[in-house]
Formats: C-alpha cells, sequence, structure tokens
C-alpha cells in the first residue's frame, strides 16, 4: 500500500507582499508547489522557498499558471494550446534555474488555479501541459485531479510518454463524478476538524467518501492537497500529517 | 590564431509586434542573443527563436535584462546584487526550458541594455551576474566587453570560477580606456560601411584601433556584436561574415 | 441624413515597438480609438498619439482593454463584472490625463478586442462597461456593433442613461445576425478594393448587404470601422474617405 | 497659525495581496495618498480606496511612481524626465477616474518611494512632475520634502505655477539639511513612542528639532506622513491625532 503525500502551494509571496506561512507549513509536507512568477512570486521569494523547502527534505515541484498577477491566476485566459505549451515551459524552466542554484531536483508539475482546473476539464488544454512536460523531462511526473473516470486523463498522459500524480482533498466536497464542488456553492468546503481528517483517512485507506449529493465515490490519489493560509489551516495540515504518520506505522 | 565569432541580439520581438529580421540574419552569425522575457520576447517567441538558431547551427546564449518591457531595459534600475543574482537565474532558466525542449545546449549568458553596462561598470553588479552564472552551469562563459584593462573583470571572474568571453563592437567608436562612446555623442556610431569593416578587420587580426580621442586602443576580443535591425545593418553582417571567413581562409 | 464617420485603432505601439502607420491614418478619419496601455501603448505614445490626433481635428475615444500586453488584448479573461467596470474606468482616466494635458475632450468609449467580443456577446459584461461609462461621464456615447438586432444592447444603455454608437465594418464579412463571421473562416475578411468600397457605400446609404450566408443584413451604423495597419489599409481608407465624401456632398 | 495635517499611503494592497490597514488608519488622517497601480494597487483596490476615503471626509491625493510592482516603487529607475511627466499624468488620470465615480475631487499629489526621493534631490525630475501637474491641473498642489532650504524647490514650483505642499516626519531622524536619515543608518527611524510625539509638537508648533548630528533644524511643514502598517504604528496615529486636535483646541 502506497501512503499519500502531502503537497501544499508555496512561495506565493510577491514583492513587498507577503502570503502564506511558509515557513510553518513546510515541515509538515512532503511536496511543495512552488509558484513561478505567473500568479505569484518573483525570483527572490523563487530561491528563498527552493532553500528552504530543501532544508525540510521537501520535494519541489513546479506551479505554472495563466500570467495573472491582479487575478492571482484565478481567471481562465483563452490561450491556445500552443501558448500553454510555451507558457508552462517558461515557468518550469524559471524554478529549475533556483533548484540548479540550490542543488535539489524539480520533481513534478503541477498547473495553477485556472489553469488547473481548464486543464482538467479541456483534454486539449490537458494535452498542451503534457506536452511541455514532455518536451521538459518526460520522466517528471504531472499532478492532476483525482475523479472519479480518470481513463480520459490516463489515455492522453500514455499518449505523451507522462506520469500521472493524482491528488485527493480533505477539505472540499466532491461531486458525483468526483470533481470538486466550486467554492460558491453552499457546504464546498468542509470547516470542521473532523470532518475533514475523516476525509482525509477515507483517502488514504481507498474508502468511499459520501459526495454532496449522497453518492459513494471511491477515488485513487497519490497526494492530497493541503492548505496553510492561516493559523487554523495550518493546525489541520499537523492533524493530516500525523493521522498519515500513524497510518504508515500500522501498516 | 582563434577567429571572432559573430554575435546578435535575437527574439526581440513581443506579442503582436515584431522586432528585427532575426531570420535574415541568423544564417550569418555564430551565436544568438536571445531575450528571455523581461526587456523583450515572449515563451512564444522564445521557442521560436531557440529553432531558428538550431536550424542554422547558431549557438544560444542567455540575454538576460532588467525588468523592463515598457524601456526595453534600456533604463538603470536600482537592484540590489542579491536581486540581480536571482533575476538573471530566473530568465536563464526560462530560455533553457526552450533549449530543452528543441535539443540544443544554452552556450552562454549576455547581460542586456543597461544592466551590460551596469555590471562593466560596476564591480558589484558584475560579480552579482558572475554568482547567477556560476550558481547555473560554472562551465557558462559570461560575454562582456572587451576594453583596454580588463584586469579587474578577469581577476573577478577568476574569483568565481567563471570564464569570460569579451566583445568588440564593428561599428561603434571607443574612447581612451576602451568603453564604447555614448550613443548621444556624434561620431558614436559608424554610418560608413567602409569604416565599419576596417574596425572588425583590426578587431580580428588583433591590430590596434584609433580611439575618437586619436590614441591607439589594442582590444582582446572573442566575439564581435553585430546587429539585424534594418536592411543596411543586415548587409553589414554579411560583409563581415565575408570577411572573417576570407580571413580564416588565408590564416 | 447622418453621414457615418470613420473610426480607426491608434496608438497602439508600445516602448519600443512600432505597430501601425498613425500619422498616415490620421488626416483621413473622424475618431481615433486610442489605445490605453493595458493591450498595447505606454504613457509617451499615449501623450504622442492625443496630440496627432488633435493637430488633425480627429475625435480622442478611449479603446480600454483586458490587461494582457503579450496577448494584445485578444484573448478573453474572465473577469467579474465589477473588476470589468473598473479596469475600463482606470483605462479612461489615464486616456483622459493626457487629453486634459493637450486641452482636448475625451469624445467616446470602444472596448477593444476580446472585452469588446464578449461585450457583444454578454449582457453582464456589456452591463458593466456601461456602468464605467456611467460613472465616469454619462454623456460619453460608447461605441459597439451594430447588429441585425440591437434592441437588448439598446435596452442596457437605456437603462444605464448612456448613448450608444453603433459601428460597422466595410472590410468584414457578416452573419445572418449580423455578427461579424470569424477571421477563422474562410471568406471573412474582403482583401478585394471594389468590394470593400460597394459594402462601404451600402451601409452609408442605409442600404442591405448580403450576409457571408446569402441573407440580406440592413445595419443602422454611425460610424466605420477602417484600419491602417499597412500600405493597402491605408489606401482602402483613403478611399472610403472619398466615397463618404462625395455622398455627402451629393446629398 | 495653520494645523499640520495628516497624510498616509494608502490602498497599497494589490489582487490577492493586502497590506496595511486602512479602514484603522483613514478616521485618523486627513490625507489619503493612494496609490495608482504602478507600485501597488489595482482598478479594484483604488475604487475601493476612495471610496473608504470619502467615507471618512479624507482628502485623496494621487500617489504615483516608477513602473516597478516587485520592487514596491523603491527602486530609482533612470526615466527621462519626459517618461516621468507622462508616466505621472497616466497615474493621475487613473486615481481621478475612481474619483470621478465616486463624486469626489482629487486633491493634490504626492509622488511615492524612490520617484519622491529622486524629485527631492534631482530638479529635472522635480520639474518634470511639476510639468505633470500643471499638464494636469495648476490649481493642485504638490507635495514634497520639507528641508533647511526649499528656496530651489519653491523657485521651481513658482516657475511651473504650481503650489507647494511641505511634508515632515514624526518618526524620522533628520540630517543638517534636512533629509530624512537613510533607514540604512543606525537612529534613522524613531521607535520611541515619546520620541515621535515630542517631534510631532516641534514641527507642529514651528520649534526646532535636534537633527542625528546634533545641529538644531526648524521645518516649515503642511503635512505629516504618518503610516499605518501595524499594529503599533496605528497607535502613533492615534496619539498624534489627538495631540494636533488638542493643540489646535488650546489655539
Amino acid at each position: 500500500m502506497a501512503f499519500l503525500k502531502l503537497n501544499a502551494d508555496m512561495g506565493e509571496s510577491f514583492g513587498a507582499w507577503v502570503m502564506g506561512q511558509d515557513d510553518k507549513v513546510m515541515p509538515f509536507v512532503d511536496l511543495a508547489n512552488i509558484a513561478c512568477g505567473f500568479h505569484a512570486s518573483d525570483p527572490q521569494v523563487m530561491r528563498k522557498t527552493v532553500r528552504l523547502a530543501k532544508q525540510h527534505g521537501v520535494q519541489v515541484g513546479a506551479h505554472p499558471s495563466y500570467p495573472d498577477l491582479v487575478g492571482f491566476g484565478r481567471r481562465s485566459l483563452a490561450c491556445s494550446p500552443e501558448e500553454i505549451e510555451n507558457l508552462v515551459l517558461y515557468q518550469v524552466g524559471a524554478l529549475h534555474a533556483f533548484c540548479q542554484a540550490e542543488g535539489v531536483s524539480l520533481a513534478y508539475i503541477k498547473p495553477h488555479g485556472a489553469l488547473y482546473n481548464d486543464m482538467v476539464r479541456d483534454p486539449q488544454i490537458f494535452m498542451a501541459v503534457l506536452k511541455a512536460v514532455r518536451a521538459w523531462d518526460q520522466d517528471l511526473p504531472l499532478m492532476t485531479l483525482a475523479t472519479r473516470d480518470t481513463s480520459q486523463a490516463s489515455a492522453l498522459a500514455e499518449e505523451a510518454g507522462v506520469t500521472l500524480w493524482f491528488e485527493a482533498f480533505a477539505d472540499r466536497a466532491y461531486d458525483a463524478e468526483g470533481f470538486l464542488v466550486s467554492r460558491r456553492e453552499p457546504g464546498a468546503v468542509h470547516q470542521d476538524a473532523d470532518k475533514i481528517l475523516a476525509q482525509a483517512r477515507c483517502l488514504t485507506l481507498g474508502e468511499p467518501l459520501t459526495t454532496l449529493d449522497g453518492s459513494s465515490l471511491t477515488l485513487a490519489a497519490d497526494t492530497l492537497c493541503v492548505h496553510g493560509d492561516n493559523d487554523e489551516s495550518i493546525a489541520a495540515v499537523k492533524a493530516i500529517r500525523q493521522l498519515l504518520d500513524d497510518l504508515e506505522e500500522q501498516a
């Protein structure tokens, strides 16, 4: 049985603006999705964040985005597949430079925000991202959403010769197809700490979740996404880390 | 006797705006200084320009700049040395991604515009750029200005363990110290084709030039910088290429 | 009978990059849609373009866009209506400053590229732009597309208390609803000079056009959009100007 | 006797990044220096900040900067005087649009960060800013630094027909010429609340301060700059507000 890794978005400060509490979250995760300057971060922040990941033995992933600082990469931008391939490559290379400078290896790629969502919904965009990964390094995994039926994503990835890492969420409600319920809907985000832990446990053990509309959903995930925005979410990260460690020990 | 290589700035289009005639100049140069998105270029242009260089067997160099698209990187920006190190790394990595995608190697680094000028005049900035080169790949040469006395630059480069490539200009007047006369001064730029060719010949053969104030100046250069902005300058590039080929054949 | 005014996009250079031949087109148009820095232009170009319009007695319109320099404002960006209202206001104010400095009045607002297209198709976005116009100056007209049925646009504009100026195109094919055929379709752009002039004549006289699918279409337009990108299109502008002047004289 | 007004930088958030506690500071100041998008802020933040100023009856000033978001406008950029004039105009107009939308008047202009410092030190840059103010609205005051000898600034402002508002700082040490001691120097920033209040009292009553090198300095100021970055500085703002109100009542 493979245990879930914890991934979190990191390095989302920008210039004089601070976001997140990276130093408090980094000790508890396995994978750091590091912003590459298009939705957040800048060369100074990238260098510092790669260094912090290295100190904690956390694997570094590139977290590329549409070019939209003011919108934090959360707004879809109607790019062509070729534009997407190249803007992903640009950002992956930029982050790699700081990995190279700090003597660590880039371990995976996870698109950010609207680009992630668009990729999950649109096979053309998914293939554009896959082409970027393949052009950069075919051995680098691409992180995408674990849904009920991942056959299309898996077929495209196989065509591109790229490995997928599927991620799931402990603090988000799912719909019947295994997509995340939009944050705009009531009940989309779990606030209750016990509920979050229970969902983390199901996802780790491969047990079924109950979706927002009451159906049963089993997701095959490689990693859990956690957040370190505030003290409450950091407490949740620690609790999930403890849970995973306990489960791993019992195994 | 080592023959001079010809280098030219390439990939300076941006989005819908076209600059330069890269396809007309690429066949005649040895080294392409490719913009990295901070003063010009974008992911699409970078990909295309690396591909064009590859087609013509031209070596690819990163051409990083201060972040100043609207000023084309020609305006000094008061960055700290650490900021300079990291913004160079960012851009070098970004260009490397397109080299990787196209199966070519990044061959050298040449800062652009105000960053180049500031580096040539300020040892702190020169060292910041050297640190970026070293952090990226100690074996990559840094291109800088051939002046009368390059001992300080050479000492700093040796300290950093980085090789320097010195470049000279066939179409620019020099001052007594071997710096380029500012474009704002009369006589700074040679317009006469014969004068440009004569200066290229001197620089190739290691013979002395006459500076704008009448002194004699011998420069030890590895490469000549040429420009492909318009039909006239492209004609000059071809003539210099022919001259170098003839001299090499006679040698 | 009101005669059509000619409008053209102007001031689309950016920093070191030149686009268009504004000085050749300005003498032949009535309305200059001046870019405001989000898809093209910069403070220097805006000042110069307003001055050029003033010299030729051409009315100045603000030409705001989504924030997307590298995409030239041609890619839809999923902004909220409130974001659209405010980004339009920002750009209108910025252009107004140069009008103020040059002693001319801002005469109208015409959104650019993808923002224009999205506004024409989406009533929520249309209302967001109307709110920006109203918040700025209720007396300023908003330019939008003349289609077969403009009742919805007119109703929204009336609700906002804003006047609409409808524009038509002499060099573009229309579909049955009176929308422009996408440039990606064959036959979307008229290349033939006689065809362009004939369509300009129909639009001026209020006579029906034939759409690409063969239906008959009468458009009620206030202004014709012309382009000054190259020598051919500038020749077309002059010919249309001559046609309009001749028709006006005959009237 | 004219009493000092309190001014503070406001609207320095950007997109998803929050900076400052504008809602806590606004009730205690007279003048809000609102960022215009070049070093901080965006159209959404500008709208909201103008609205907040209006709610508290605070006068709105434009706070233009060099274009340098990642550097927060704190790094000098070698612009030409003409570029400075136009980039100030652009930002002033943009902020004016939100004033117009909210029904308030733009009351003054205060350059930000490196542009402010460069203007205070370099008469060419000072004149460029004055030209922008004059081109926009000759009746709008320009805020600049109160120093020992303001004769040159006053002469330039008179030449441009522009009124100056001089500002002083309660929490910063001065040098003998009446310039602020650089933040890099020890003792540059007063930490002690009593010392800050005492300096505010001197500046209000026109009594001499003691400079860092022990000389006596009397500054003629129109306004005091205060900061609302954290709880401590907000407490200082309230104390200074109380002091000014008490002094005004006693007068």
